[in-house]
């Protein structure tokens, strides 16, 4: 236990045993170790460079922080309720090391500015991994595509088939999503990579500290404009718990998609045997359990967001204790995701598609009707009626056990005399889905297009960083 | 790495390393080992009744379990990834010391009942710890009124002083609160403490099992009816997390007015040092840390709630590997809410309340406006026109600086001539509370009463136990 | 516009228009109007029983307000925001009726508790009202499962087809998760049916009124404790949120599987015309639109449940306007789930399951596996061992092409030679089935007790009411 | 009732009744009649320009159209739960007017892209709007920054006095919150805005339309690239709900401080009479409704959040008809979020502080204990034991109920001889205001340049836009 704590001066009462257990962070926050001597690193040039500290003694401090993180990285490290947080910790163990100069590291700084500061570094750090794992994961996406051209799959609404498409369309609709999440990290990086260091407690510091330098020491983008609102912005928090939330949306509906493929009755899909596990009662099972984690750990992370919303929501200003509480749904998020984002981008390779099974649910289930009527509307019948006469063709043949295009013609004529032999031709799969050539459709012209498209993007961002 | 997964027979491949790390929950449900060990002890005696193994077996089964129960409380037990859960690390030990007889203990058991069985078995527990803390902070509330009779205390609404109350009034609103959260766990206890297993992996064991043996011993009032709805039920969770939530938010509205109260602006309260902390950078400060703590931890509580809510969204019958998700939020919102409620117990016997500021408080800005009005619809004016009235008095007053009774009775009488010098008794702080006489109110004749019949339920909880 | 508001004695200003369509309630609250007059006729008489009326003027106020509810009912009444919110339109409507007597209605009241007893009376209500729906549901699920007594279906864990079950005992699965809805929501009415009225603004009222006659006039099981607590309690409506939440968490299981069993690749269900609509676009669709529904107003009753939770958080006492915000989520969540519920009860008779594809599905796919493995395990092979086995047979199997009982007892006995040719008998579904005979399991024998539990339980709750 | 609907060619039952009313949803979308018409317009002049009709055609649309708009917004439309959504209302309509040429505006069409198409141009719009009420709230923070330069304000952590700014800098943080808002919502739009019509159903056009055309016709930036992505894509939705919870965040946070700087303890800010409310028992009262309602709306916000990524989690590609679920958090959201925005750009102006109390509560609570400590840093004492010294002297003052500057100097000096004389006039509020000059601070130097630069930037996007 510490003998004293920083604040304790006009303290007459030892603080409560179960209090100091109660409010000390540090089993959570000694994560940002890392950071958090990064920073005091640069604090101390920042301080020697307003002549507040000589440069002696920034190197002094230098040198102790970097042995501080090495103990930490060997694990020789003792943390201590009593020392409260990884800041204490860091600062108590370099004035063993450093004597009385170590004291003069918090000059000019609050751990209210301080834990800012090791929140955005660390936020930073972890959203620019997260958007280089989707990277991974949006290319193992385009490459399946680009593997699987020739492979066509129902296209569902209401979980009911719909029209065939290439398989390869229907992976690029992730390709699409995961590359709009990229983009949102991306554009929460901007807001997280402020500098708050200089804020103090929440008025702005007192000595003549150079704000600039200190960002341009730690790679930041610029500073933050407002000490009050420094040390109480929890935005970038928000933010990008929200864009985590909407990318396990999108996890989870692959999930799901994949979870259906691998049952028996779609069995479009084959799990490898690597990604699978079995059952300990039933010894024919074999799960998909890599997506059915992924699922379920998409309440974790939205459970994640409303945590932080609801701590935020109504705190005054500027600094509360309540604000602690941002890091245990943050780093729960953000293992989360990137377990998740990562654990898919190491899958999606490896998924065996079963062409023959697709193809098949892709001419059963009247999936060109949609064709049959457009076939009446070019020759002139208006939309609207078309799609009636195709219904009442539809009902037909359900009731005969056929496909539409297992009717004869004589049959469909019937229901319209503008249908003619080359019918049979439009209703075929390739046909169908040959079709769709607008942009965006399944078309193979568009989704090859699409491919290219893609591939040129993920190059261009990987030589871009 | 395990040599063999309990389900490897059809599988041509291993598990992929990443998957293995990805899926296995060792490191979550590890704190369930004791619960799984009694689980298993009782399942061995219910086997052996059946005459599925015999006595001798479930004997050594008993032994063995019991000895890796000790090993893992004396911190020797080894954690691998690659054996999963807790069931097969118990499971692959008891193997080891047993050999071939440990393999029957999984007769007639999947790991989907036995999970089931675990869970029920940790809430249970922690339910009644729970009930139980409460019981102590609404004991420390109510022995906080009791001590406080004599105190008054603005009475808000709005956060606007309103009417004055007595302090212990106040108070034992909480323990209205906190004695309806004992009362929902209570009643959620009825809905966990139900026996699963025998339902084995969805459709029920083909061993014939006596259930409500099983029941039995371990303390169950019953057994789940229908197999595959006990293995995929996470209602007892979901409605735990929901009276976790609900007690988190009158923790966080007892929070908020200990944080106000401490403030210089109330100066309601002294917060002992003990429960305070101070900052690293302003030497005067002392902080409510303790109750902002408690308040910003409510979000963490809610977003569990949410995280099962949407983890359990839309799963199909039976379990799926999404419900391995239950448990991070369960075990978390447990452990939070065990500890804001001990704290609060902790504290509340120590919170200094400032009688004369709260006196002083309680008798300025118009607490007795109300009372005035009334006055006057016992002489006769209706309360509607009473209202205005005092409406237009309190507007005189506002304009000198002055309370109503500081006003003298022939200004006053400008509003209405039906006051009358009797008026200034009817405007003391006291008056005013004693006149709140109905059931609920705020008279102390009331609180008094509420005090002891809180006093006698609490001991009746006791001693019912 | 309102002349006067009833608190504007002590105002200056007149109200902003904007800021009086932003405060007021009354789009909103209007649909309480009917509570409220039922409460304000309870007040009248407790007030003219107190001696604080006549009962003449009681007599008048009753029926002023049945006219006034006359009117509303009628249509003729006319809103307005200047009047905030259903209380004031009703009483200010009772004003121009009745005349300076109407002025006295509110004597000893406020809207504090007015509002809360209006809430409560509503909540009760809609409570019973969704019991009682959810009997209608529960009974449609226990005669389905009585006619079905002869389908298979498989069970699924992980969506894998695990084990065959009756389908009786998977819609049963559902009974046991609406009857322990119907419980929480009972439970739930027990903390609704407490009467508020005489609390006033916060602090109780001065009047002598007998609350437990006001709670007898209006049925209440009992009167709140604390006045303090009455007026800013919104419990009640967080419990109900909550269960209400888990019960749509409920119906979107049931939801999923209806479209999952509606595609073509399950085809276990067709979905009667008459609860299913088409697609503008494409003719051949039928689509399941009512458990699609469903399953997306999950997500509006989880989001209500969380409205209600972040609204409440840190609320200090008592009444804060806040809490106005307690009926948007509320009305929409009650709404919402009746409509679903009423939707289900309606539907499940309607199911027409697919006897032939259940059956079918029931025998492809190894569901027998498990009873491969017990029985050898009744053969004395342990069962860890007999797991490995049947894995190994399985594998084997699959590479063939066949089921399990497509396999020579010769080739099977490559695996184990405790296989005998009694084994195929074993290997049905039928038997597969009738050998969970346990509690709880699929046995019809099970699944007919169960039925006729239910049965009895439907029965005594009718007539228990 | 509809004679027919759009699809029913394969349907022999009709819709039932309940059904019908419970799958409409017409009363919610119908308030995208506008851009409903709008994109139906862009969509008939790019059929006409692909040659799939003539342009006598879209004229006679375009006309029709019109004509139906005219009538919607005279009031003079029917609505119809038969006719299912607004899409259907419209068409019908137009079928009336047009005859058999209506038909065909469907054509190359589903309801699936058209009401993905209507979503965006709503919340586009919407967007747009929130942008300028932002900016509009965010001119009259400067505003009153500027106004107010003058006006000293305890700065709070944990709601303790800490040190005091200037109340300009205080509300300058806001502006910095509601900046960063801003550009969200505006990176926001440009997801929101990409034009999806053409995908049709889900696989795209068969009809050779040229998106690019309609995109340019309707001001959109870009065309969505994947067709089943298209149509199943509500990420734009969960982008908008992220935001404008952060949003509320920010206004809950405001709220709670004119809630607490309304009340008699802190009596910082008389809520203009047009603002508030009273009580209608308590004749005194003015409660600070309008903060004390956004605060409450941050509930229904975050709780709108919850409920689209619920609905949305695991839902199979591509449209599903949980997606119309999508409508009633969103609009309540929108709904609640601008008249928050909107109330407060219009209550900021009229706050009237009250200068005297808080400057006398910024000389009150040692919040110039922090200036002591620095300078005794500038005399060479290192900060940790300055921090000490002070927090000693603290204690001592705080016994005799005195301010640090209260203290005789020859007092002082017993906690450290580096105490001179100038001391006090470092411990003056402006002095202590007026060190923290480096950026961000409180300085004037500093307040001045960042009112400023808001300007500077307000302007720019005024004129800008």
């Amino acid at each position: 236990m510490a003998e004293h704590k920083p604040w304790d001066g006009r303290f007459a009462e030892k603080t409560d045993d179960m209090v100091e257990a109660f409010t000390s962070s540090i089993q959570v926050d000694k994560r940002l170790y890392a950071h958090d001597i990064t920073g005091s690193i640069a604090h101390a040039r920042t301080l020697a460079e307003a002549g507040v500290i000589d440069s002696d003694e920034a190197d002094a401090m230098e040198k102790g922080l970097r042995q501080v993180k090495g103990e930490i990285e060997a694990g020789n490290f003792k943390y201590d309720d009593s020392l409260e947080d990884i800041h204490m910790h860091i600062e108590s163990r370099l004035t063993e090391i450093l004597g009385p100069t170590a004291a003069k590291l918090h000059t000019g700084r609050s751990r209210n500015d301080q834990i800012a500061l090791d929140n955005r570094l660390y936020l930073r750090d972890e959203t620019r991994q997260i958007v280089a794992m989707l990277h991974e994961l949006r290319q193992a996406i385009v490459d399946s595509a680009q593997a699987h051209l020739d492979y066509f799959v129902p296209g569902y609404t209401h979980l009911q088939r719909a029209q065939p498409v290439l398989l390869s369309h229907h992976l690029m609709a992730y390709y699409e999503m995961f590359t709009r999440d990229s983009d949102r990290f991306t554009d929460a990086l901007y807001r997280i990579n402020v500098m708050p260091l200089g804020s103090a407690a929440l008025a702005g510091t007192t000595f003549p500290l150079d704000r600039e330098y200190t960002a341009s020491l730690l790679g930041f983008e610029g500073v933050t404009q407002n000490s009050m609102d420094a040390v109480s912005d929890r935005d970038f928090i928000m933010e990008f718990l929200s864009d985590a939330s909407i990318c396990m949306v999108h996890l989870s509906r692959m999930s799901e998609e994949l979870v259906l493929w691998s049952s028996s009755e779609f069995a479009f899909l084959n799990m490898p045997d690597a990604f699978a596990t079995g059952s300990s009662i039933m010894p024919q099972k074999k799960n998909p359990d890599v997506p059915e984690l992924v699922r379920g750990k998409t309440g974790r992370v939205v459970g994640s967001l409303m945590a932080i919303l609801t701590t935020m929501k109504s705190l005054p200003m500027a600094y509360n204790r309540d604000m602690q509480e941002d890091k245990p749904p943050l780093f729960d998020a953000v293992d989360t995701l990137k377990a998740c984002v990562a654990m898919f981008a190491r899958m999606v390779p490896k998924l065996e598609f079963n062409r023959r099974n697709m193809f098949d649910a892709s001419n059963q289930g009247f999936l060109n009707a949609t064709d049959m009527a457009d076939y009446l509307v070019e020759k002139g019948v208006p939309f609207r009626e078309a799609h009636g006469i195709v219904g009442r063709a539809v009902a037909y043949a359900l009731d005969r056990g056929r496909e539409l295009h297992e009717i004869s013609l004589n049959d469909l004529r019937k229901f319209s005399d503008k249908l003619e032999k080359d019918l049979y031709e439009a209703l075929t799969v390739e046909h169908v889905v040959e079709r769709r050539r607008t942009i965006g459709g399944t078309a193979s012209v568009n989704v090859i297009a699409a491919i290219g498209r893609a591939q040129t993007q993920l190059q261009a961002e990987t030589s871009g960083d």
